[in-house]
């Protein structure tokens, strides 16, 4: 700092803290200006709150981004990213200025919204609205299930807060009104949203569309709220102090802000969210602050020492936990082994022994049953397993019968009832998988993931390790209709890069799925059958192993090397068999796949696909009660699909199955015009 | 009835009312336990508000459901759909007993969900929870609009209500809550929920996941709520005369009632949700009602001679709003054309001729620029056109300048504003298009399209005349990053039955596309650049009505018939070109094919689809910025797609470009493998 600058601000009266809030506006501004791309508007109307908070409340460890005894942050306004960077850089997380100053490039760390694993200090990939808010009650919600699991008397190792700074748009978007609702139920006291009540949007100002009583709308969500005013520096410190202190409600801090604060033209400006100030408005606005004008990226000495003063403090609060952890270690080892394993991410060795065997003396059960009992089975070894459904657990199978719920009275519950609210259900269970120490997976009917996308698609940009247990995966589903009948739905989560879909045929191979989505370190969704399958006789057919390659020949053609190969998933695996043995009954040698999952199948190695799939059998029909869009490229350009490309209709399940073509006799005709064509 | 049935009931002292509310119930009963599925719980907890809004309140004609000067109701709890058909039945509509009896059965016409278009008297095919809800709220808003638009100072031929009964999932579900808050917002004092306040859900009593205080949470959204005893006929009587008198806000009616209602076992339990009763209970119920126990299907008929009065009350509102609507033609005859021409969901002849043309003079321009053109250009020629954005429209470029927005002030009002709530935007613009004589529009980035797929599913499944404004539609959005970057999009919405997706490739493209979705009579989405393309020299091209079958040779290939074929859609059809010319310069003979709509493609001819993609050219690569998944079926066994199946990234789109290999240069590179591979 030139001299002269800081006379100035000594001329003005700018005490320290002051300093540092106008050092992170500053910093924002600048971030965004070099990029020429940007929000510059939300960080500078938020870094009071950002300031106390970082510096006064949270605890965090910017030397060990992963210490497991820090309070989580969640910035849910994602587009204010610069603000995040911002006080990464400060209070001396691994994050150069430089990075700063490559905010939106291509290989730099502080990409336009946040990405989780690629910044440290970042808890959560944020940006499309609502999802940020509804992770942090996810991670509410994990640390109250892991402080009920592992906490004792006199030691509790898990403790402190989930922060979340939210916007107009986080708390007009859906998502969160279902997360606030389940949180205030739950009493997750140890929730706070700071919100960023700027009154500005994108189209301008936020009473063209959002003029409801947000503050009264928490409190009937039973939330505490406060209303604070978002520059006054003590008022916030109250606020968070007596949010702190709330611990049966979520917190709400209502706290007036001003986008785009200190700028003289855009100060309260649409104009200001969603584009850089310009050069000339960044410099008058650093003149405003008493900021030198014409340097960029400059950081008050002063300030940086104040920020990094968050090195020390976190030192000393992780060496406070660790000593904590040690005395908890002396008192209950075996407690903490299982603490230490379940923070690796890893499950307890030897859980697989635990899953189920299926025979067909069994008789039949639908694949939503099989899973039920491989959960059951699975639930008292694996103790981070946790879940459950968005009012659908009797349908979904889900419940893990003999293990509380989930509550006030029981925080180490294993079963959680979602309410009707699967898109928050999906939100919450990426913001437990964040939170780490356990393994969640929710359900419901397949139809209803459509309901869930954006949580499904950011857990697998992330790679977390959630399971969706989707049931009713077809037309099968029968009466409810064509509302209620997914058809689409397996195509479209195919289409979601780093998503493993798996839709196994019946009990053995539901088995198989649960055990590679639990080994995944990315998220698994488990299309499911309402109606019964009969279990396998593997004497007979190939065994169920071939499920984790994704696709695997359950019965090799007899007679013969295959002159068709039927390829089939879930149910209607089924329907393929009997055509199969229509078939070889006229002569053909066919052989029949089991396709339960492309993505896998995908990633084998060219021998084995040309293995399950010879590349000189041209005839190839495939058969699932799904759009046939996407299968092109197994049946290739001679072979057909047995599908169904438009909605279903309400009708028992045989009768939809008969009149939609997914019987074996419809099948071997199929497969017989595919025959003649590639004959010719 | 037998004369001791009736003296039975007699002696219980059970008037008429009760006797026509008992009728539901048991209707209801019976219709679920001779179809063996289905949910009796909520018709028969919800069977006095039905008869005492169908009796007393609504204004329907059963022998005319379409008289547009009728109330709508709908049933967003479809799941009760027993409910509404035995009130169908019972009020005359065209919908025969024998229709109930065939309850979810192949064929009927009472399916296990309400569905729009197959029962005369369902406004909107409801079931997936909250939609419903928010049809309503699109419903009120488009007969504001109507009014705003058609009425005239003493002939008001638009008024009414729109009447909703909701139920727990309803409210819970976030789209619902976005919903109510606009509605608040907007001041639909014409729009009245009856919330079926049975709490009960499926995984047992709400209050194991929804404690909040909706009545409170509504007060917040600036709705009138009242709160009654839901068996109480005189109650709720009067709670629904004061939600009509009440016109400023719309209004909530807490109605606690009991699933279930009468069921000696089962009322009250979640037992009574999704199965039927059972044929003991059944007969159980009936003997409490003074109904003769071993009838089924049995309507008294005192109580069908009262119920049956709904057509002489129908006949004479339609008679009396006719006769207004006469004099409304004689004051304003050229407003009644219009009315009479927007009722058709036709639109008005010559409204073609008002589509820009697009030049090369023009620049370059991006497809949402040219779409904000058009629809600017569009709209004094279409008065019926009215949409908005989810807070984008400055980015989506879908405001309608120097028309006027949409308020209580403004009734007439052309330009929504849905705020941050992409959810219910979609199922509001579904109710706006059921209502009918509009032409709603909304827009969002692609990539939250996500957010919205349950209505736009519904959309397609109601073929509703819905356009869907998808602007910043792949890794061209550049610096937003993967968030916001679609990638499997574009796949996950064409696998949509019924949904047409046009991706055009530059402005007059883009007039086609508008063209197309403007003339379907089903929902369209259009697939628009952030970036800059430039307009083509349509004298070097094919013309643009090409786009109407979906995908056409716009340069053929030179040098005689084409040995390769690059095909492509959007931005990426430019790229395709530059391709194409280095491709020509190394002596290949490639033809470039834009392929705005598979769907369309899909349903030409068969000669057509041979003639733009000559079986005989197996060298073909396809070029868009989606993931590859799909493609197969157009390119072939030999072909390859340039494509991308991952995540994007944050930087300046043209870096993205190139380091995701949508170059010119790429795209030869990988023509030329496969051309060396089919010369093979």
């Amino acid at each position: 700092m030139t001299s002269s600058a800081r006379e100035s601000m000594h001329r003005q009266g700018v005490g320290l803290d002051q300093l540092c809030v106008n050092t992170i506006r500053t910093l924002a501004m600048d971030t965004v200006q070099k990029a020429n791309s940007g929000h510059p508007g939300m960080p500078m109307g938020a870094a009071a709150m950002g300031y106390v908070l970082w510096t006064r409340f949270l605890r965090h460890n910017p030397a060990n981004p992963q210490w497991p005894g820090r309070d989580r942050l969640v910035l849910s306004a994602g587009h204010g990213s610069a603000l995040l960077y911002a006080l990464l850089h400060l209070t001396g997380y691994d994050l150069a200025l430089e990075e700063l100053q490559r905010f939106r490039q291509w290989g730099s760390r502080t990409p336009g919204h946040p990405e989780y694993g690629l910044t440290p200090g970042v808890e959560t990939t944020t940006g499309p609205l609502g999802q940020g808010a509804t992770n942090a009650v996810g991670m509410a919600l994990a640390q109250r299930f892991m402080a009920g699991r592992f906490n004792r008397p006199g030691h509790s190792i898990v403790d402190g807060n989930v922060y979340a700074i939210v916007s107009d748009g986080d708390l007009m978007e859906g998502v969160s009104s279902e997360a606030a609702s389940l949180a205030g139920h739950l009493k997750l006291g140890n929730l706070i949203y700071l919100y960023d009540d700027n009154r500005i949007s994108i189209e301008g100002e936020t009473r063209l569309a959002f003029t409801e009583d947000v503050g009264r709308r928490f409190e009937a969500y039973e939330w505490h709220v406060q209303r604070v005013d978002g520059n006054d520096l003590e008022e916030l410190t109250e606020a968070i102090a007596q949010a702190q202190a709330e611990t049966e409600r979520p917190s709400l801090i209502l706290a007036r802000t001003h986008i785009a604060y200190g700028s003289p033209s855009l100060q309260d400006s649409a104009g200001a969210h969603g584009s850089p100030l310009g050069e000339e408005e960044v410099r008058r606005t650093k003149e405003r602050f008493g900021f030198p004008p014409d340097e960029t990226f400059y950081i008050p000495s002063e300030a940086l020492t104040h920020f990094r003063e968050a090195l020390e403090r976190g030192k000393r609060w992780e060496e406070e936990w660790n000593s904590g952890f040690a005395a908890y270690a002396n008192a209950y080892p075996e407690l903490a082994g299982e603490w230490r394993q379940a923070l690796t991410g890893e499950l307890p060795e030897g859980w697989q022994d635990a899953l189920p065997h299926f025979a067909p003396s069994d008789g039949s059960l639908a694949t939503r049953s099989a899973s039920g009992r491989v959960l059951n089975a699975l639930a008292p070894h694996l103790p981070g397993l946790i879940g459950g459904s968005a009012d659908l657990a009797p349908s979904t199978e889900t419940y893990l019968k003999r293990l509380p719920d989930f509550s006030p009275d029981h925080w180490e519950g294993r079963n959680l009832h979602f309410g009707v609210r699967e898109h928050s259900m999906g939100a919450i269970l990426n913001g437990m998988a964040l939170y780490g120490g356990l393994r969640p997976y929710g359900a419901t009917f397949l139809i209803f993931s459509e309901y869930m996308r954006p949580p499904i698609r950011l857990a697998a940009m992330m790679k977390l390790p959630v399971v969706y247990v989707f049931t009713h995966d077809s037309i099968g589903l029968g009466e409810d209709g064509p509302t209620h009948q997914p058809v689409e739905q397996l195509l479209s989560l195919r289409a979601i890069p780093g998503l493993v879909v798996l839709r196994p045929a019946e009990a053995t191979e539901t088995a198989e799925a649960w055990r590679i989505a639990l080994e995944r370190h990315g998220p698994t969704a488990l299309a499911l059958s309402r109606q019964r399958l009969p279990v396998f006789d593997r004497s007979a057919l190939a065994p169920a192993e071939g499920v984790r390659r994704g696709a695997y020949v359950l019965l090799e053609a007899a007679g013969g090397p295959p002159e068709a190969i039927l390829m089939a998933t879930g149910s209607e695996v089924h329907v393929a068999l009997a055509a199969q043995s229509q078939l070889q009954a006229d002569g053909v040698r066919t052989s029949v796949v089991s396709m339960p999952s492309w993505e896998l199948f995908d990633q084998q190695p060219q021998s084995y696909r040309d293995q399950v799939l010879p590349p000189g059998v041209r005839a190839r029909v495939a058969v699932e009660a799904g759009v046939t869009l996407g299968w092109s490229r197994y049946v290739g350009d001679n072979g057909d699909v047995v599908g169904i490309d438009h909605f279903g209709a309400s009708a028992p399940a045989e009768v939809l199955q008969k009149e939609f073509g997914f019987t074996p006799e419809n099948v071997v005709l199929r497969m017989k015009d595919v025959l003649t064509r590639t004959r010719r």
